[in-house]
């Protein structure tokens, strides 16, 4: 599952954007939605990979049984969907870069993996220190 | 500035939609961006009012000074929002019909100003009544 995110983030970077990916699965596996980060691409300061990936998912009764999965730790905005949405499980491809909310949400119920994927650490390490100005605007930093 | 909030919401209502909105203002009062959502109108679960708002001001670089009034408490969704990029102020218009997480950020640093707003109450309490299984397909429950 982590393939889908990890292209979807390689397609951000080739755009010029932020390399960070998402997608979101049924519980059997069968992909509901994918997307990436869209700041630079659209200008769009609200489309994260995790929303986008939702966004994509269209709407939905209930996401309990749905994984999302993602690059990087989901930061507050991406972890506060996850909690609010009821989405059951969260695998992140890394945490080393940015640890965003994803310990918050493991106390609220919801089943974290953390892969630290040596491919998700080398494209965040490699863009943060390419394009820090980029990075720093898109976590409000 | 909650004015500019209320018209959004009741222009969602008059589209069918789920009547919240909200409005992202400068420390001088300028509004920077306004939005509603769109979840029925554009069948996007990504667009709550709050992130409406915060796309339609586009990029910026820091939002410590901006104020997001909001007719009804955020979700965690949109909580989450504020905390990630550091949205210094938050009015909400009511948090008796749904009650989100501004608590939350109170203790995160936000400045948060409820206001029980009887036009916001009377807007979401019959909305509710009517449309129940959209009110809570919206939150997630």
């Amino acid at each position: 599952m982590l393939a889908v995110a990890v292209e979807e983030a390689r397609a951000g970077l080739a755009e010029g954007g932020i390399p960070i990916g998402a997608a979101l699965f049924d519980e059997h596996g069968e992909l509901l939605g994918r997307g990436r980060n869209r700041r630079v691409q659209d200008g769009d300061p609200s489309m994260h990979a995790e929303t986008a990936a939702f966004r994509a998912a269209g709407r939905m009764r209930g996401y309990r049984r749905t994984t999302m999965v993602t690059t990087l730790s989901p930061c507050w905005y991406c972890s506060g969907l996850v909690r609010q949405f009821g989405i059951g499980r969260v695998v992140v491809g890394e945490a080393r870069t940015f640890s965003g909310g994803h310990d918050w949400l493991a106390e609220h119920g919801v089943l974290v993996t953390v892969l630290e994927d040596p491919e998700c650490i080398r494209l965040m390490t490699d863009f943060v220190a390419a394009r820090p100005e980029l990075w720093f605007e898109d976590i409000g930093e």
